[in-house]
């Protein structure tokens, strides 16, 4: 492995900025992005850009040989480690060897099992220089979710809520319309636009009868709709089964006879699809076995949970949580029977509360969008299959 | 009056910087600061340092004196129109005019009623060509405690406090220490060390028995400490009467009878102070009749309330609150019954909730620090003595 050189951290920035324009296209597929570099110039460039296409690497030769250089034994600085298994495309690592690059600057390791550490080792082997580690930082974040999902069999699972100031998110008559601004909303359609699940618990679908579609913006996947509803009481007459959409998953509990059978067959003459999930000794359904089940079944990454309290509560309980998004509205409630944000949590000490790390926080008009990853205290490790 | 002139804007600026370094020293007196410039240098400068000591404009003569520069023709900036009437000071308008500086700019006219624009009329009667108006809202911004006593008659109040980010203050056994992280607490005392008054009810006394002094900064005023009792209910034995430090105030109901003088004896014998204040039709004490007398009796112009959410709330539906302060520290309670900032509302609809305005979001460690300006729907008009 050979060390930092000078500009290093500028190109593979370059190549973390190209990986980014495929967020939302290439799930279940990580993000990559590269670039190759002749005498400190960027002489070809490319990212993947959709899943089933062709990789990063292999569009960063392309592009160069397209503008007629001879990428021989140049550098090319690439976000994540060069693949070495044969998927839906062949591997990068050949095609980087085969290009005849001198120089391989990677920014982390493939998490992967069938890739970690061996693409690397084949380019080493070939006599391509080898540096890994620049902005490793950064890449990781990028790819938080599918190393979550790699790591650990479970999807990248992002609770989002608006709240006034002091914390409500709607009056105790359940008014909740409309806590933040027209351009927060709509970050949470762009957000919809490019998750792999939306999911509610059922008693939000009673109370606000949501459609959960990402509108006025670009949708780059299509997110499932998904509804937590452990004995199947949603109401027959929702906008989730009446209007058209993308499909509604309703989890519920596993065992389902008499009169739950016909209630089943009524939902799913909707289009809907009732996911039958094991109750818990704690009466609970199981919600990580079911996310488990939506990465297995469904191929899904990352699922955002927009409520309510209770369903927020379980998956912190859980610790099925990763990031945390909150719109704080400039509002000051008053009340302290409005309704929080998350529920179910018996709390006698500060030091009990769930801790986070501050991501990032921006301002949408008068609005304070919070960003936040969860800190899980038992590690990750606890989490893998 | 004379319009903009090129670099106005920036010399103005310099002005707001030199009389922010008054905050805290100045009080009841406004913030100012003052420049002198030829050929686009600053050639003298000064502000208002401490209560009583020199204004501004006088300052930043004597300071281009004492340099050697002969002011005559030249421009001054300074942010707050130039008195005319004399307090402890002679006024500014005549040492400009005896000074012969050609131009004058200032950034807002003075509010209070002896000055009110004839300081500005006075300099241009004099001859000096007068510009009026450059950086106002920064100017309004910075004076905007001195402008709303002025205005009103009564004190600046910000409401402060820390809460985990789904809005809680306390656990439901009251645990509440310590939400936010050290800087945060820091800057809390940085803040108590700059006010006139620091303000609790006698629940957060008998719950957190806190001292509310500032410890460990530059204490630029010595902050009273007022507790909010109607019913003389303060413990004995608390910090605030045991322990040595800034005078204590209580506010109490009224009519002081029988028993009730006793207690007061017993409470002041530790040498607080308990300040009868009428009871309104609905049983609770007059707040803003309290408030305009800690700004007539005590020369107050800036309280600091620190709850609990009886006394905030309270001080919301009065419409006494100007500002809000909330350190959002990274942890979820989950928690319906845990502790909110502002109790007393009945809300029913969000859009009942009260508006505020964002003013600025930063990042303190993990924390999260957002201030806010209340809107008043009424306007400040209805406020005014």
């Amino acid at each position: 492995m050979s060390r930092l050189q000078p500009r290093d951290v500028t190109f593979m920035r370059h190549a973390l900025d190209l990986a980014m324009q495929g967020r939302g296209y290439v799930e279940p597929n990580p993000m990559v992005g590269a670039v190759i570099v002749r005498d400190n110039s960027v002489v070809g460039s490319g990212y993947h850009q959709k899943y089933g296409d062709a990789h990063a690497e292999v569009e960063a030769i392309k592009d160069a040989h397209e503008k007629g250089v001879d990428v021989k034994g140049l550098t090319m600085y690439v976000n994540l480690e060069p693949c070495c298994h044969h998927g839906k495309q062949g591997p990068c690592a050949d095609a980087v060897i085969e290009a005849g690059l001198g120089r391989v600057v990677v920014a982390m390791e493939d998490p992967y099992e069938e890739v970690s550490g061996a693409g690397i080792e084949k380019l080493v082997k070939a006599g391509i220089e080898v540096t890994v580690g620049v902005c490793e930082e950064q890449a990781l974040k990028l790819n938080e979710a599918f190393v979550k999902r790699v790591e650990s069999g479970l999807p990248w699972v992002m609770c989002k809520w608006a709240q006034t100031v002091d914390g409500k998110t709607a009056t105790t008559t359940g008014d909740s319309k409309w806590i933040s601004c027209d351009r927060s909303r709509e970050i949470v359609h762009r957000i919809r636009g490019r998750f792999d699940g939306v999911m509610v618990g059922v008693r939000t679908v009673e109370m606000d009868d949501p459609v959960l579609t990402a509108r006025g913006v670009v949708v780059k996947r299509v997110a499932r709709r998904i509804v937590i509803d452990p004995n199947l009481r949603l109401p027959l007459n929702c906008k989730l089964l009446k209007e058209d959409g993308p499909e509604v998953l309703i989890a519920a509990c596993g065992k389902v006879a008499g009169e739950e059978r016909e209630r089943v067959k009524d939902i799913e003459s909707f289009g809907a699809k009732v996911v039958p999930v094991t109750r818990r000794e704690d009466g609970r359904l199981d919600m990580c076995a079911f996310m488990r089940l939506l990465v297995k079944d469904y191929g899904m990454t990352n699922i955002l949970c927009e409520g309510g309290a209770n369903l927020t509560g379980s998956l912190f309980a859980d610790e099925l949580v990763d990031q945390v998004l909150v719109f704080v509205s400039p509002r000051i409630a008053g009340d302290q029977d409005a309704m929080s944000a998350v529920h179910g949590h018996n709390l006698h000490h500060i030091c009990d509360t769930h801790q986070l790390q501050l991501d990032n926080v921006k301002q949408i008009m008068d609005d304070v969008l919070i960003d936040y990853r969860v800190i899980h205290p038992n590690g990750p490790e606890h989490r893998v299959l």
